[in-house]
């Protein structure tokens, strides 16, 4: 099999279509790289590409990435609703195939250390890729965002793992790591009290007490006139989705709540899937190499 | 993607392993083509091939087994619990990925016309190959055995699709055709009433009453001192594995009984692992398109 990892950069632009498209356009010029999504979002003022390749390619394309956000983006003017430090505001690095999180990790630090030299803006390592504990969880790294992060860069415990101890004036500063796949999915629940939603999605998410790999919060949707546990699953593999999904269920029934339905937001690793049915069939002494395309991918 | 058929060939040798050793190398020889299994059964006195290719690998390769099949096995000394016609009994082509179902139809009638003419086999086209509506069913062509054949290939019924009008004197006749993938796949009850797995496995299957693309029957798992519905889903596309489950588990919890566990015997398609957890998951708008696996198959 060849190595396969995903990237997954967020960068500071999601109205302005021609920037976005020249952004898109030089990262998709690099060779050996696949562009699987590119997700704009007006009201965030900020677009998530999704990028498969080798991490040769992969770092050819992190750079040409940075050099047209650099040019198109000055953070000293940038609005948008989500949090943000940087013109690049996050670039994780995900093993999917043929390929370890070590090598994630070391990749992600070249990565950063020529991001660093060649662009001047000072990198903060992330999640597998983290030099310190307080700098594993990104919402930490991007407290104070770009407008304190000139203030934050000064203390000692906030020195950059990479690049100059101030930040960049318009492009800020940015953080890199290897994380595992993230898988996004909603539960969609049949009531339209929201306090019901909220209650669930803080039973079940990690730092309310429950499941170690999930973020998730209680939102409407409105148009629907129902509720939903809007999640992450940061760690597919030790969480499961069908862990997630049962958790909500009871806690909803509980309250007289049925789930709908759920959503899979982007992609997700074929695994996640085989699990899951595995799980609900009960399967005995189930194997992946039983799935003919597993097999296939499989060199002989 | 590049063109990929499965063919599960079945001969009528499982105990001498000299013998299947030498049928299999033979096969093996072929370049282009992979063989994902090799299950002999010595009760059955048959083994059971599973290779994949593209079409021209797979004519090369059921050549070869044919000509050392018909070396080696000899059907008037055969004994077997398992029904058998043929030195080679039956050799099905399945369309996997980036070929469909005519495809393997037009590939099932040249093997044949080469199979007959080369080694003077009588040739049956069978299921989505069948000329006549009687010859769909393989257990209706394979009706009499070898021993039967003598007289049954006489019958204008009975003609041949290719090949001479009185059976290969050692190597009898063949079933040749395209079909979908068979799933092979057991529910396991909590019970050790026998009579409670018959029941069910006449009711979910398609000649009882039950499922369109079922094959089933209750059978005891002694060791385990519980029983089992044993299942062929011969279409998981149009009965999914989870449609069968559910009407088992419906008709088992009527009778006071749980499913224990399930098995997939041999493999199964990505696609039908797929459906099971969209089902489970109650996904709305879910495409196959947003596992990660899918796209990179993909070519750009």
């Amino acid at each position: 099999m060849t190595e396969i990892i995903e990237s997954v950069p967020n960068f500071s632009e999601g109205q302005r279509k021609k920037v976005i498209d020249d952004i898109v356009s030089a990262v998709e010029a690099v060779s050996g790289i696949r562009i699987l999504d590119v997700k704009p979002d007006a009201d965030h003022n900020r677009t998530v590409l999704t990028i498969v390749g080798d991490g040769k390619s992969l770092k050819e394309a992190t750079i040409a990435l940075f050099e047209k956000a650099i040019e198109h983006i000055d953070l000293r003017k940038h609005k948008g609703e989500h949090p943000r430090m940087g013109a690049v505001d996050v670039v994780p690095f995900v093993p999917i195939q043929d390929v370890t999180t070590e090598d994630c990790v070391a990749l992600s630090k070249e990565v950063g250390e020529m991001v660093a030299e060649k662009f001047k803006i000072p990198v903060y390592l992330y999640e597998d890729s983290a030099t310190l504990a307080d700098r594993k969880n990104l919402a930490k790294i991007r407290k104070g965002q770009f407008e304190g992060f000139s203030e934050k860069i000064k203390d000692a415990e906030w020195k950059p793992d990479f690049g100059p101890e101030e930040i960049h004036p318009s492009a800020g500063v940015v953080a890199i790591g290897a994380r595992p796949f993230l898988v996004a999915f909603n539960v969609n629940l049949d009531t339209d009290n929201l306090a019901v939603a909220e209650a669930i999605g803080k039973q079940v998410r990690h730092i309310g007490g429950g499941l170690r790999f999930v973020k998730a919060m209680g939102i409407p949707l409105e148009e629907r006139n129902i509720t939903q546990i809007s999640m992450n699953l940061t760690n597919y593999k030790k969480t499961p989705i069908y862990l997630a999904v049962e958790l909500i269920r009871a806690m909803a029934e509980r309250k007289g709540v049925n789930i709908l339905g759920c959503e899979l937001i982007g992609m997700s690793p074929a695994d996640a899937f085989y699990d899951v049915a595995e799980f609900y069939l009960g399967l005995e002494d189930f194997s992946y190499d039983q799935i003919i395309e597993v097999m296939l991918a499989k060199e002989e």
